[in-house]
């Protein structure tokens, strides 16, 4: 048997491992209730017809070829178009690169970022990538606290606490995946001014910024003054098309992170380009309508009103009230009462018995994640009443 | 100045890298014959229409939301066909993965293979990639002579000097990028057979399989028997669409490569997948009608004919003859009576002088690719005529 590398032996990805036990169940003819993939178009969501066209008239005229390896020049100018409109920020374009995805921009910062046993300050509970690709540099995932008392706002006095000079960056997530946190004015300038007094940058990941259901998202860089963030932004979620694979990073900064962009793009180059063709195509996502953003909102903040109150009604369950993204971030308050030695163990029960899926809070931080378990609200209403009036029959059965 | 990794800061890639001087040209209005870069699309080559159609019509069907990690079933479907028709090899669909371009791939996998201090023996010359995602795992790329007087064949004895207990595969690319070279059914063999002795993978970059001028290209996993294969191939060339960064792998073994293949699926699931859309696509690519592949090899069958008599004539240079592929790899005999100090001095006084980009040769190999330079056989009869006239006035005026 040929071994494979050490560092690959700890991979692993809960939002997708869960994945596979289901697929088994499907094989045998049951049907499962998907409340696990953060990807709108598995639900009524669907990209918005003009970028559609926009991709097979970017196809007929020829854009099927490499693009230059920052990212196509409309594209980036249209995002910098888009920055100063939403956000009052101005970037040149070459502080813009394009990527496949909010993840390559993550792969190739921390790349270009983290020497080995250097540290990422990330917030507890995170999306998986951040501790993963943290650890696959050598360095270590250090994860503040961020309180579900307090709506899961991050926690300044634990940030404060656990940032040294061995911290590289301090990474929020705006609104948040896996809690739907929308982090208030007050908390995002905090965490910049320990941000500027330690001299670390920010790195704001801001892939949902639009999809907020009571209050506007505030982008961390109109806040920051003269302290560097580097921000993860794209498509995906708010165009709706994940399956395309384009992400952008931008760096707001004077000059600090010169060295840091530079040997960004010095990768980016080495591994050629982003998808040239729908690249073309998110050029028309930004200067086409934009009214698909208010309705998704709308069917979403209808969808997490219901989950949020369902929810809470079932005996052994809590939540918070999500205020952006498409998740709700519940506790399993009777996970002491139930048979179940911990939260992933709950959620392969619950997919065994009732066939429901979602995935285990320690998937996202085993310290600040357990005993939760994440939603997506993505599904229509009968769709949620289904899987909800499954989950309450689950725990009556377990609890009595 | 927030500093960037150690590991980052040896990053460079030559292909691109000679891009940037220039555009400072084009700047300033000079127009630079482009023979540089491996994207038929930005010649007269282009996507067939049916892909285009293809995609269109996915993208309405509604395959914009990500794919299964492993890619698009119907895809793997279509891509294990193939291997059963053209190369006689059968694959399931779980020992196939679809990924951004064969450079995803190939991170991927180097990821789930390579510990600190591995080796692995790449050819030299060699696609840059190779080199670069190996040292940036820690791991040192040992480059094995393809002697040109033989065609740029891999020289067998020299990898078996070069094999130890710290290689972790033998790379092979056939067609080769530099060269051209199309490796003989023997020395394919004789790989096989270095490789089972030494119980290492090979790992076969078969991207540009079917674009071949004279006679057919073996798969190596056809010839291997016993020994295990990875695969890496992809859409870009072969099918014209280098921008949608459509590659896969594809695992060829009894059980030796169980674990690296887990980990391989392991990392693919936490990346989430390749462009759905485009995947989508690419299963009418394989469906569809195949007629463009002849027109593109009739093509640059002229003009690499053309390109390696032109070369040939000029005085100071050399060039063998390449089978496949679209590049040719000649040499500079006359580097020591010019003014250049080396192959990268060559290529951009070449550049600033005559106005015409290749790419320099240690790129590739500072061993084995150094005093060459890579001339792209893409563009149309009269560019190439154009820019070997430059080139030959050029050394005229440098030699005299």
């Amino acid at each position: 048997m040929i071994e494979a590398s050490h560092r690959s032996q700890g991979i692993s990805y809960a939002i997708r491992d869960v994945v596979l036990p289901a697929k088994e169940l499907e094989k045998k003819g049951i049907e499962i209730l998907h409340l696990n993939i953060g990807d709108p178009n598995k639900y009524d969501f669907d990209t918005p017809q003009h970028m559609k066209d926009a991709l097979y008239e970017a196809a007929n005229e020829g854009y099927n070829g490499y693009s230059l390896s920052e990212g196509d020049i409309d594209l980036r100018n249209a995002i910098a178009e888009r920055e100063r409109k939403r956000n009052n920020i101005s970037y040149d374009i070459k502080d813009i690169c394009i990527t496949t995805g909010v993840t390559e921009s993550l792969q190739i910062f921390l790349n270009a970022s983290l020497n080995p046993r250097d540290e990422l300050l990330v917030p507890g509970p995170t999306y998986p990538q951040y501790r993963l690709i943290t650890r696959f540099n050598g360095a270590e995932p250090i994860a503040y606290r961020c309180p579900e008392e307090e709506n899961w706002q991050p926690e300044i006095d634990d940030i404060r606490k656990k940032i040294s000079n061995k911290t590289k960056g301090i990474v929020i997530i705006n609104p948040n995946n896996p809690t739907g946190a929308l982090y208030s004015k007050k908390v995002i300038k905090e965490i910049i001014d320990i941000a500027g007094e330690y001299e670390v940058p920010i790195v704001s990941d801001e892939i949902y910024d639009d999809l907020t259901f009571d209050s506007k998202q505030y982008a961390t860089a109109t806040l920051a003054k003269d302290v560097p963030v580097v921000t993860f932004n794209g498509f995906s979620k708010v165009y709706l098309v994940p399956g395309w694979r384009i992400g952008h990073v931008m760096f707001y900064h004077s000059g600090e992170l010169d060295q840091l962009q530079d040997a960004f793009m010095r990768i980016a180059r080495s591994r050629l380009c982003a998808n040239s063709v729908c690249q073309r195509a998110c050029i028309q996502a930004l200067k086409g309508p934009q009214d698909h953003i208010e309705k998704a909102n709308q069917k979403l903040r209808e969808r997490r009103d219901f989950s949020y109150k369902r929810l809470n009604e079932i005996e052994g369950i809590s939540s918070t009230k999500p205020d952006g993204a498409f998740y709700i971030f519940p506790k399993i308050e009777a996970i002491e009462e139930g048979p179940w030695k911990n939260d992933k163990e709950f959620v392969l029960d619950l997919l065994h018995e009732a066939h429901v899926l979602v995935v285990h809070g320690s998937g996202f931080c085993s310290t600040y994640g357990k005993n939760h378990f994440r939603v997506v609200i993505l599904p229509r209403m009968e769709i949620l009443e289904m899987a909800f009036d499954k989950l309450e029959a689950f725990m009556k059965k377990r609890l009595h």
